[in-house]
């Protein structure tokens, strides 16, 4: 039934939905927008959408469905702009990486029987480079797709068809979907997102000034510090609406980690060492 | 020239070695010898060795050159040992992780003109889990192998010529050798190697009290989590005497990375979060 769908933003997130979504068969026009026009050409080559909008605004009034794939402050402009526009027969949905300020405004602005619903997603998938150069129709098989959904939101019932429509593109897609709560959600993923993503960070930082000027100790680490540091690359330009919209929940999770490693550092040659590895073990092994 | 060796250690790196030696031509015999039989007994049907010895003082006396691929302590009571034993017609290496200790006995035990040579060696290759099943020719292909070897020391010469022969087999292997000073090299690697391992092993505990008793949930953080928490499965085996022989170098690069982790805490909100992501990106790219 979703016949007309929008991607605002085709970058690699946007782009591989494009891509995905024509890998999975879906067969109805695809409209991409975006801020700067190479990464539309370069979403509309690969066939990642049919064609490129010059007005957003208009191009979502047009759809069925719009994908907001843009970060996390221009998704919150967007939603503003987009709920004085659309009517009970749209459904808006996002990507974006932190999901509380996202939902409230989606219980806010969107959601109510009149209004175009407003489903909160969040794929975890990408790339530590963004790009819709490398936009991708398999990045979302074997991850899952969270959702944010508020069950005590009263929706059309053409907007709750269209969320339906939309869970099942996403699996179909190749992902797994996992509603929920957004506290819950951005607690969860400063664990086990964010906090892997910052000390890859620092690690990255830190080493840079204790070797970065002799580069041929870099290779001297092999494949377990390329690993630890593939990270590093990611752009702070993705990060910055990340580190602003889930600060506390991330001091935890940084906070956590500096203890974690003083206790190993003041244990390195007492038995505590042996526990700290095996509980590292198990976490490898469940 | 080098036409007997003898393996004493047939875990992942021993047996690696062996298999390596064959495939980059070597004809000469391979002796192996292992604590636990299991693992001669692999590495034999291997064909990483030719026979197993029962008495390693006697397979290292029969042989020209002998590798010593056991944890570092082992090693330290195996040089004991050794240097009664052997004389100047021998070559003794290593692979262990830490060269300081080392290449103090090396000096005290060996390489006097009527001494057998000591080549202190450290290949920057491994795999998170060890073992002789986990043995592969192509290990230390790209790698980088360390020696610490000291000019001072006074050989014969024809134990000079067997440390000369065996860096040929170290590079028909397919490493890069780089020759440190022991302090450098223990200094250098509690960087670029005892660093990302303890990080890993801190974060995957973390997280295994954090987030462990809901295994779905760790399937959210993908590909990057598992990327940053792999080297979590390292046994305590492994590393507790990297720990007691390298603990103030460790030390010192934990205590910095905690320091940083801490900066970047305080600043998630402030343009300094900027410079450490451009600092890592350097890293990265250089």
């Amino acid at each position: 039934m979703i016949e007309r769908i929008a991607i605002l933003g085709t970058g690699l997130l946007g782009t591989s939905v494009g891509l995905a979504l024509r890998a999975a068969g879906y067969r109805g026009s695809i409209v991409g927008w975006n801020r700067g026009a190479e990464g539309a050409q370069t979403a509309l080559a690969a066939r990642a959408i049919d064609s490129i909008a010059t007005d957003a605004l208009q191009a979502a009034r047009e759809s069925q469905v719009v994908l907001l794939a843009v970060p996390i402050y221009a998704t919150l402009d967007f939603m503003e702009k987009l709920s004085g526009v659309l009517g009970s027969e749209h459904l808006v949905t996002d990507v974006g990486s932190t999901k509380g300020q996202i939902t409230e405004a989606a219980g806010r602005l969107f959601n109510t029987p009149e209004r175009a619903a407003f489903l909160p997603g969040h794929p975890m998938a990408g790339k530590e480079r963004g790009g819709a150069a490398l936009g991708d129709a398999e990045l979302f098989r074997g991850a899952v797709w969270l959702f944010t959904d508020d069950p005590t939101w009263q929706r059309s019932p053409h907007s709750s068809e269209l969320v339906k429509g939309w869970r099942e593109w996403v699996e179909a897609m190749g992902s797994k979907t996992l509603d929920l709560d957004p506290a819950r959600h951005d607690e969860l993923v400063a664990w086990v997102s964010h906090l892997p993503q910052f000390v890859a960070t620092a690690l990255s930082a830190l080493l840079q000034d204790e070797v970065g000027d002799a580069p041929e100790l870099k290779d001297v680490g092999g494949r377990a510090l390329r690993e630890m540091t593939r990270l590093g690359a990611s752009p702070y330009s993705m990060w910055r609406d990340i580190a602003l919209t889930n600060t506390e929940a991330v001091q935890v999770t940084l906070q956590a980690l500096e203890q974690r490693l003083a206790h190993l550092r003041e244990n390195l040659r007492m038995p505590e060492l042996r526990s700290e590895f095996e509980q590292a073990n198990r976490f490898r092994r469940e």
